[in-house]
């Protein structure tokens, strides 16, 4: 990996005290921030850039001038508060915090990682004011916080950071509605204008069209301005100041990527051939060394200019990863770039599950996929291109996405929805349910299923979808092994079963290629014995807690344990005939899940055999780490479920 | 009850021929579909007359003059397309249904009755063509129609009605940005604009504003009417025609109540004293029979005026309602007004809670009450006449409140946050997640959980909600017996529980009143034995289904069973000596569900016991229909219970 090195603190505030031009000195307390964010996201192996760089001057301005919450302490009730909604951008945040000390430089080198910072922004991290990753909340949040505020007697104001993108969920505009006709003057939007949602402009995803004028006739006082301009920043707050009873609402116009040249848009949408390549994921060593150059070089000159001397860097230490490569895929967008495969197994079932719908599309014309904007993580970016005309992108709105989806079902066809579990199975739940009332046949594609990549948090680990589908009567929920599996679930959703089908799906790498036995079948209700054993049998799912059953079994078999390993991919159908002569005859019946021990298949099994189960689930909240570092936190690892298999059965 | 009234299916037939001009006829068909519609929600007990009759010239108007349906056939893949989003106004739809003879007579009167019509839009229905009743979904599941017909080469247009309110849910403005975007020239909104929600005015409530600006802002082609005049009406489809290629927006100024003079906005709120109290619930006999006469006295002068006879009506038997009184109880609001209490329990455990939240006001300041347009159905009105300052109205915004709710959690005060808790389990589990990832302490009011009232169908009975948080680390769900536990329970929620807190609450009087042991207390994780018994042992929770389960085991004495009783209501919280002790030792364990058997106690109970239970809960699809007919549909009234508990102890 390449050689990391780091801003230090003292630089901060050697530049904090210079003689020089206040402006001059914002602007570089920006770029070596930037520096900063980027060799935390490197480290850390993936993590938002280009959304930390666009907001990253705005973020400064904030807590170098505007804010009151260095001044009165980061604890103060009196404090400004300020948090981001679309939270991606924390990276940039997290750097800003590490120059003020809020956060020691150990902690920003643990980026993602356990015990470190969560890779959305989680209040367990000192500074951070509000949990945020998964989009469109943080006005009605800034507004709950504004009125207690206010209620409370308490002093400073609240100011939202959001995605112009983000803009595209309707809780915003529930939250700016109501934001008018209850007027809170101590509360401040700003909009990161930066043009651009994960991969694509925003005009082209789903346009804003004329937001400022949409905004204002919303009620809200509206300013506009050059979001990496801190005059012209300055003077819209001195505005704002103007405006103590309305709620006010600053569209930065930004530039996604700012700092480094070659992720700035629109030169690296250009680059990309139309595709933004720098939203998310670390870059490679040579891009990284570049762009880390490149700030360190202008940082340089421009201390040079006001005799400030010399940047000074401090060494980091370039720790490798402590998990298995193998385990190390992260999604590309809302949560970090592909990495490169590495020594993984080549197998992404994700991928099995955009071919298998290309596969399927010539002979079921009525199949339509819908995307809100994760076309490229969801692997259906083959589909939108081969059939662009059976394709619906309707932005991130996954409440209107499935909506349209049963429109479109009402009407004969049978749409193919792709979102990531955590957002699909809960924000448009009711709709999920809507859909379902209406004997809708809609396929789920529920990505991003389960604890693993855990480097983005909680926000965007799904370890609850099963069971938010679990109490509809008509929906199936599948989660298949491997890629040959994956295509025989798409296969049977599409062309055999009689209801809905929600599709959990790794988004990373599988650990190992999961081997299904020759002459294997999908079944309904079935499962697949894939070790033969006679102590006891564990049921799992899903490539990622497969592979540690099979390492549990063979640890167990070297201590004299046969244990069996059911692949058992249907969470809520079972085969009652199956399940009586495969698992019935056990004596220990153990599940290992991918999802919480509440509400998939353990509680399935326990109520469909009526005896014990031992269930091994993600107990409490998901650990935010690399792999290896969530799978040992909760005990799901091979080694530690083969210790939790052998105190059971002694 | 009050003689009832139709006007028969023919007499609509005769008007529709008759030599009389056109905007007269429709006036008059108008007219004769309200007082249809009043008699089948006079003769269901429930209902929403206030929107079916703003609603109602426009629905004629489509009918009659604009939509292809009538004349190309109601299941026609080239057929227009009409569904109303808010779905309350569907009594109104209903009788325009009848007079086209798409759903028969006796159907008609079976209103909000098993194997009738449901209380809100269903498939199952002829001339149903989306479900709806949980709002906001409309208009992306009118884009998903269009699209599909444009597609698939069908013709037809799609028209989707939804109210003013309505707009206040997020869901709208991301199909509105999206309908923008890929414009469907097939797609027409009409907004049923009567000024009014459930019982406020929307101005009071949350502000649309320059409504016609804002959605001429979000890129829609708008026009704006009055929502009773034929003509003008004409005249704006005639100009939708003009604009082939865009999707069109109709702001149809209406009148609330329309067509019966006692009904009308705004007289008829001025006359409840600021509340409007014909939104939902059936009239009493008096306002029935005051109402009827006024309409058929129209209709009849209109007939008369134009030498077309006299009004011919039909008896319709004034069926008395199959189930006992006491379950009678309805919503206020979007779901229907509650009934005189007649012979109830006189106990509704939902104004307990709204007395306790009131005393515990006082020696908690920093408690905050939440509302989303459903205040007197939650009982909180009494909180926001006495602590206005203390009370935040969101208007209908499920994930707005609960954010906001967040937001006043991360300043420290304590919100107690209220829905119904089919629509705030579901629509706002995200935000629900997200609150509780801060270590949010928030109190969540599921008000109407469970499956009575039955009426209103299943977009408002709530039967999934304990499983949609079942999976949350820190959240308790309970569902208190009566009153008293009720008090407890909110006290304990707001005093010392350290986590969150959702309490599903019975909506409407409690069939009987449960009788707690003297020296009741409240204990977390522990029931309370309720009736002792030997053979078998119950476990319920709620005034619902604990009378059912008191029932059976008052049957099941007489054959000589003795089934204990236990209240539970706490269902995902267990005192491990409590069940060891008290249910343990029975070989036979059974749970009655006021919820799926998917996700709620059952589940939790074999989790924590590691043994077989009984669980009888909400199959499938919870059935509409009086209480007593849901009861028995689903096996869980007393005596079926008592059966099926016999056949499985023998």
């Amino acid at each position: 990996m390449a050689e990391l090195k780091l801003v230090p603190r003292s630089e901060f505030e050697r530049v904090r005290m210079a003689d020089a031009p206040r402006d001059d000195r914002l602007e570089l307390l920006g770029d070596m921030a930037r520096a900063n964010a980027l060799t935390a996201v490197k480290r850390a192996g993936s993590g938002h850039l280009g959304s930390s760089f666009s907001a990253m001057d705005i973020v400064v301005h904030l807590f170098e001038e505007e804010l009151t919450t260095a001044q009165v302490g980061w604890d103060h009730p009196d404090r400004d508060v300020y948090f981001s909604s679309k939270g991606h951008d924390v990276p940039g945040l997290y750097a800003v915090l590490h120059s003020f000390g809020v956060i020691p430089t150990e902690r920003l080198l643990r980026l993602r990682r356990l015990d470190g910072l969560d890779g959305h922004p989680d209040v367990g991290v000192p500074g951070i004011e509000a949990n945020s990753g998964s989009l469109g909340m943080g006005i009605s949040k800034g507004r709950g916080m504004a009125w207690a505020k206010q209620f409370l007697g308490r002093g400073g104001r609240v100011v939202v950071m959001v995605g112009d993108g983000e803009l595209q969920e309707g809780q915003n505009w529930e939250a700016l509605q109501a934001g008018a006709h209850q007027p809170m003057g101590n509360l401040i939007v700003v909009v990161d204008r930066n043009e651009l949602q994960s991969d694509k402009r925003t005009e082209e995803i789903v346009a804003l069209g004329a937001l400022e004028e949409k905004l204002h006739r919303f009620g809200w006082y509206v300013d506009a301005c050059d979001g990496h301009s801190h005059d012209e920043l300055r003077e819209v707050f001195e505005d704002f100041r103007a405006e103590p009873e309305r709620p006010k609402i600053l569209v930065a116009h930004t530039i996604k990527g700012k700092g480094v040249s070659f992720m700035e848009h629109p030169f690296a949408l250009e680059e990309g051939g139309g595709t933004y390549r720098w939203h998310a994921g670390a870059p490679d060593d040579d891009a990284f060394e570049r762009a880390f150059a490149e700030l360190t070089e202008r940082i340089s000159e421009r201390l040079a200019a006001h005799d400030l001397g010399t940047l000074e860097l401090e060494d980091v230490p370039s720790l490798e990863p402590e998990s298995p490569v193998s385990l190390e895929g992260e999604p590309a967008s809302g949560a970090g770039a592909p990495r490169p495969r590495l020594k993984a197994s080549a197998e992404y079932v994700a991928e099995a599950y955009g071919d298998a719908l290309l596969d399927l599309a010539g002979s079921y014309p009525e199949l339509v996929v819908l995307d809100a904007d994760l076309a490229s993580d969801c692997r259906i970016r083959g589909f939108e291109l081969r059939y662009p005309d059976r394709f619906i992108e309707v932005g991130i709105a996954e409440q209107d996405m499935v909506s349209v989806a049963a429109g479109l079902a009402r009407q004969g066809l049978l749409p193919v929805v792709n979102s990531f579990a955590a957002f699909l199975a809960s924000r448009a739940n009711e709709q999920i349910y809507n859909a379902a009332g209406e004997g809708a046949r809609i396929v789920y594609g529920m990505h991003y299923a389960g604890l693993i990549p855990a480097g983005p948090g909680k926000s965007h680990q799904s370890l609850r979808d099963a069971s938010l589908l679990g109490a509809l009567p008509n929906v199936a929920v599948v989660h298949p092994a491997n890629a040959e599996e994956t295509r025989a679930v798409v296969e049977w959703a599409v062309e055999v079963a009689a209801e809905s089908v929600a599709i959990r799906l790794a988004i990373g790498p599988s650990p190992r290629r999961i081997e299904l036995p020759d002459g294997y079948r999908l079944a309904s209700g079935r499962g697949t014995v894939l070790v033969a054993g006679a102590d006891a049998v564990v049921l799992s799912y899903g490539p990622v807690m497969l592979h540690e059953a099979l390492t549990a079994a063979g640890g167990l078999r070297t201590r004299g344990i046969q244990l069996a390993v059911v692949d058992m991919p249907w969470l809520n159908r079972f085969d009652a005939a199956w399940l009586e002569e495969t698992i019935a005859p056990f004596e220990h019946v153990f599940v290992v899940e991918d999802h919480s021990p509440v509400g998939a298949l353990g509680d399935a099994l326990r109520r469909e055999l009526q005896r014990p189960v031992t269930v091994y689930g993600v107990e409490g909240w998901p650990a935010c780490g690399t792999p290896t570092e969530a799978l040992r936190f909760h005990r799901l690892d091979g080694a530690s479920l083969a210790d939790r298999i052998v105190a059971v059965l002694r």
